[in-house]
């Protein structure tokens, strides 16, 4: 689960290129990657970043084990020894610059950006991709549900529906980073600190003889703060009048039931219903907690239709990102040795938003000094300073360069922060609480209506001047050549 | 990766509903709980069962640890020290019943049966589900590629896209038992022996100062049966005539260049196209494999426009199951002891088909015995033996009973096999080879109508008499009492 065993969580063709680099003598030459994605999912306005904390174990840990290397052995490759014996040694010796998780990210620009040698830098691609792709995918979804709970309690239920055990796990912690208050998956609870919840299931019910003497040995058995659900025969008509005889028991002990849980039905009509009853029995204190198939679409739609629910338990929606389960985020090259040298090198595409931007790249995002908020990002050639000075500089649309502005009253925030020097960590990776707080911070970046789940606002992302020339110098060194 | 550390893998309403049945005296009674879906994925006629050899690991290693009993006695819910003392001893005891990985299940009828005390029963919810659903999903994702390609060859490309680790590891083995015949993921090879492949990348052919460069370079290091990307520039003009240069290099040597890969534009024209350009260079040995985004529609689609094509790269589509990323599989309780007896539970719905078959159930295939092929599964009450003594049955639609018909002319095959024995593995687990050998066996049992991807054939499932009519009874009983 914590990826000590990852060497192998790799594409073949990654070892076969090692291999090709390797026998042509360029294994150590040096490669500049940038990882990023071309699509907001969802519809959504920005994506949230996250599979840092993953990323840097994985790469710390990362070598060959002596079972790998005699699998490596038995390939119809027939890899050379040498090779073999050069990946026993092997340790990632690579210089990582990276988003902070929680960032809020845009497409096309760099979330991760990886400098190594050829054998390092194409090893590490396959896992880096996996873990950025579905712990951003799901931060993100989790964004959106957060945007439209508007301070709601959020549980996150969908373990059983997980794509798998890591994804349960991850998924759990995606989402707290983006604001979920707490998961029901015990082990992302003891791992990452994520405050555990959970109340009873129908079996619970079916159980005994009686659903009020369920609720009763349940209510009785657990400490102070029980929740109850209601559903498992008729909520209305047996589920909610135990669960407030129940309640009545309780008080007489000087304890409260903290919720009941509706899980199935129309939760708007019954949580309103539900309500109403809690209320007449003087048990205003008693929270509703709905579950069932909910999304950011339906949590809308019953928080507009007045539903009564305090508490939202969100599943296999929110753990697989149903609507859209796969982020495509890609890892590119950018720059190469060539002489000694680092060179600048664009993929060419029949489709222009699939041409790469050449150049090992810096992002900055650039906040107006007036109001604080996002003006927009800005993509520079390494080493470019022009906004770290904070001088005016020209902003154009890249895809329609004769639109710009200039703009001088800016702050420059750069995005990409150094994890790695030549694999020495120098991040001081930060507690879960606070890439959560963080999170939050850099939310209140952007105006509201980026933020909304419909039709948001589209965020400008731009090229430097000089990173949209060295794009258009390589595209025309290429079609001239043909 | 394996699950030894998955104690904790499980919601946290399981460890309190084993808590309120420690509290109640009821924590060693005994439950029988059942597991299935109630929809097909996909709008497939089938799905393929996949899961059980985690499953097997997680159950034979379940136990916890200190650091887990540490987390559990730091809860909100003060669990009371000796409960913890019972979980600190914990194995699971329990006796499981299972269909074999591989087997063609269908919807309402028991893929997996576990009886045992209330505590382990309970406990092992979450994770049997996470593991079943999304395993069952991948391979019947992958069997539905696999009508389609029609005996082309199936690699699983999924990895950067998957819903992290443990997705890419494990969906790879399910698109295995399916039918797929490789995987580019090495640690899927390393750990199941799963054939793996790979190509290059785009970057490879960046990072030279020319495709025939790059073409050359790595046909010169790899062995024999390189397989080149041809679309980085551009596939008919520069690809497939510097794969083409390549091909008599390696000729020259006596080698033989094995394949071009087409990874983005008309899949259906460039792969006509560079299929004539390959034969008018007496190149028809070299073998065209295609990827960027298949799916079956997709494959479906291009054999039908004559696409030259022998291999299909298929990853995020399948990895994720894009179009339904959520088998949705859940786990009832259908008995419990009450006094000494093991008596049928039921879970009423407003939803009729949320209603549950109450009793500890079996599942058996019929098969004719003039057409060997499957006539309908058939659900007994356990113990009920009519159908294994090959007597003449009446089989009735659930939903519609006055529709049914008798049969006598079938052979029985009992669908669920003895896995554990109270707690002791009694099964003989298969190789995966073996288990997707199976998988064509069990295939075979059936009409090619209920194979095929748009609107198949509804294969029946029918309760038996006794089976029926106790879930009628406890409905009724349950209709009156209130």
């Amino acid at each position: 689960m914590n990826g000590t065993d990852f060497a192998l969580h790799t594409d073949k063709y990654e070892i076969n290129m090692m291999y090709a680099h390797w026998v042509n003598g360029t294994a150590h030459d040096r490669a500049v990657f940038e990882a990023y994605f071309r699509r907001l999912p969802f519809g959504n306005g920005y994506a949230v970043f996250a599979g840092l904390e993953r990323i840097i174990y994985y790469l710390r840990h990362l070598s060959f084990s002596e079972e790998d290397l005699a699998y490596l052995a038995e390939q119809e490759e027939r890899y050379d020894p040498a090779f073999l014996d050069l990946l026993r040694h092997f340790r990632f010796r690579g210089t990582v610059y990276a988003m902070r998780e929680g960032e809020i990210a845009f497409p096309n620009e760099p979330l991760l950006r990886v400098e190594g040698t050829n054998l390092e830098t194409q090893l590490v691609e396959t896992a880096l991709l996996n873990f950025m792709n579905y712990q951003t995918l799901i931060a993100t979804k989790a964004s959106r549900i957060v945007q439209v709970a508007q301070g709601d309690v959020l549980l996150e239920f969908g373990s059983r529906r997980a794509q798998e055990a890591d994804a349960a796990i991850w998924g759990a912690r995606a989402s707290y980073i983006a604001g979920f208050d707490a998961t029901s998956n015990m082990l992302a609870g003891r791992k990452f600190g994520i405050p555990a919840k959970g109340t009873h299931a129908h079996s619970w019910v079916q159980g005994h003889d009686s659903e009020e003497e369920a609720f009763q040995k349940y209510a009785e058995a657990l400490p102070d703060g029980v929740t109850l659900l209601v559903d498992t025969y008729d909520t209305l008509k047996s589920g909610v009048p135990n669960a407030i005889k129940t309640g009545r028991m309780l008080e007489a002990k000087g304890k409260r039931m903290q919720a009941i849980r509706i899980d199935s039905g129309d939760l708007a009509y019954l949580s309103k219903e539900a309500r109403k009853q809690l209320d007449q029995a003087g048990m205003d204190y008693v929270r509703i907690v709905a579950s069932n198939d909910l999304d950011e679409h339906i949590i809308f739609n019953l928080k507009a239709q007045g539903a009564k629910v305090d508490t939202w338990g969100v599943g296999t929606h929110l753990i697989t990102a149903e609507d859209q389960p796969a982020l495509g985020g890609v890892y590119k090259l950018v720059a190469r040795e060539k002489n000694g040298d680092l060179v600048p090198v664009i993929k060419i595409s029949g489709n222009p938003e699939k041409v790469t931007t050449p150049g090992k790249k810096d992002v900055y995002r650039l906040i107006d000094r007036k109001s604080g908020r996002a003006i927009a990002d800005y993509i520079t050639l390494y080493g470019e300073d022009e906004v770290v000075g904070g001088k005016r500089i020209k902003l154009f649309d890249p895809l329609h360069p004769y639109i710009y502005k200039h703009i001088s009253q800016y702050e420059a925030d750069a995005l990409l922060h150094p994890i790695f020097e030549q694999g020495e960590l120098v991040y001081d990776v930060p507690s879960l609480e606070q890439v959560r707080a963080f999170h939050q911070e850099r939310l209140a970046l952007f105006w509201p209506e980026l933020l909304r789940k419909l039709n948001p606002d589209v965020y400008p992302v731009h090229l430097s001047t000089a990173a949209y020339e060295l794009k258009m110098e390589l595209l025309k060194a290429f079609s001239e050549e043909e």
